[in-house]
């Protein structure tokens, strides 16, 4: 289902340039390696686009893993066609258009464009309303035991071929529940890189996903959008380096996500259905 | 011209809820705090409205920055009136819809209306040219001793009254060149909290910002929507804790405008104009 871990940067994605650096009350000259953030304009008609703000690389899965987790498509196969106006190859992530051919029964939301980029996952949505998430509860039964799912974010970290070289970005990994690491994506907006995992766990021609048995883990903090996300893939367990925000955990109690925050080998903190989370000793309802 | 820096955190940016801790492998639940996030409405007519992601507290400031860095709002005074629908009144941010009456040369951009969330600087943009940034270059004449500049980041995390209480938010604080801090402001998403200092430079009735002497920073990386917002309120210097992405540093060359990344007191890396920022010793070409 999953593509194998990279070992390297995509390449775009890591850019060098000048800069002057400050050491010890000295400036000198040097080169420096940024992160890569540009416009990608995902364009469904003649009139109508939207641009996402992201690192290039795995664009394809960005676009199929946006439009999944936006709504926008239900399954795979809604994508009757991807090209990418440059007329470069799909794969070169260099070219700044794709046009995306959607299934007749796919509707763009309202008469407008959405419009998305590297930090956001509520745009478009014109009204309180539309925050909404349209999905059902996850019912994922998996189980995973707290000294499996401590030691994720560390190993997220180690497979992060580009913050390595720009300690500059996002990342967001799929594991199984006995932690087996599936896939990395990094980009400079986090909800991006989990696009590019929901992405490219669709695959070009899969009817379904099937992240139903998954965790996600993601570099930094738990907000809204990557719930969010989470939930329209259903994925059932989320876990992170930073702390989680109110509508975070919200969106999670109410659609019975597990959450776990703030995760380090001998700690964290549990929100949701926190009975997918397996401890050696049992509960106890006493502070600490 | 800027208000007093808050000493707690604004009412209502801040909720406890139950949390199930784990400590060396025990289970227990107890109280924890975290972030608010919620969306608000920013209402211009019956069919035009925005949706924000924001952390509640200065919503009315976030309001003023936001129409003013989007370029929606040349000046204060475009803004002929602004209304918590809740009834309430605006300064209690826990209401959720602000209506808002802008003078009749207002043009909101296109027919459709733009949307923003927590960590969105570019929504709304329909195509790559409407990324663009419309504003003249940045010609403040101003410079900052790096020794100055270098304690700011320090300086700014210690203003940071609901930091300490979540370890879960975005900060950007605006300072004068000998080091003064003028106002430090608090979000989940780090564009919002640039835009509330913005709509509080702003101010209700001023005819124009003052911000072309200041020194923005802001806590964690700085990509492209943070940037663009410094150049669109004239601020010449911006400096932060983390990474600049690739965009940053472009459109800094472009608009003349400093930016400082990975600033420490030791070291850092600049880019753009950086004859704004002086050092004890004079430059070496050479490489370290």
């Amino acid at each position: 289902m999953v593509k194998p871990v990279p070992q390297s940067p995509p390449s775009g994605s890591v850019v060098e340039v000048s800069v002057s650096r400050v050491r010890a009350g000295d400036l000198i000259r040097d080169r420096d390696r940024l992160v890569v953030e540009l416009p990608l304009e995902i364009r469904f008609g003649p009139r109508s686009s939207t641009v996402l703000l992201r690192t290039p690389g795995h664009d394809e899965e960005l676009v199929r893993g946006f439009l999944y987790t936006e709504g926008i498509i239900r399954r795979a196969a809604d994508i009757v066609a991807l090209e990418r106006l440059s007329g470069a190859p799909l794969n070169d992530d260099a070219g700044s258009v794709i046009a995306v051919q959607l299934a007749i029964e796919c509707v763009l939301p309202g008469q407008r464009l959405f419009a998305a980029t590297s930090g956001c996952g509520a745009c478009g949505k014109e009204s309180l309303a539309a925050l909404e998430v349209r999905a059902p509860a996850v019912v994922a039964a998996q189980t995973i035991a707290y000294e499996v799912l401590a030691t994720l974010p560390d190993r997220l970290r180690a497979a992060q071929p580009t913050f390595a070289l720009t300690g500059g970005l996002h990342a967001a990994a799929l594991f199984t529940v006995d932690g087996t690491l599936l896939a990395v994506r990094e980009d400079i907006g986090r909800h991006n890189a989990v696009d590019k995992l929901v992405g490219c766990a669709i695959g070009e021609g899969n009817e379904h996903l099937a992240l139903g048995d998954l965790v996600l883990v993601v570099s930094g903090r738990l907000g809204y959008e990557i719930v969010q996300k989470a939930i329209a893939a259903g994925i059932p367990i989320v876990a992170s380096v930073g702390a989680a925000s109110s509508l975070a955990v919200e969106l999670a109690e109410r659609f019975g996500l597990t959450l776990a925050t703030f995760l380090r080998p001998g700690s964290g903190n549990l929100f949701g259905k926190i009975g997918r989370v397996r401890l050696s000793a049992p509960a106890r309802s006493t502070s600490p």
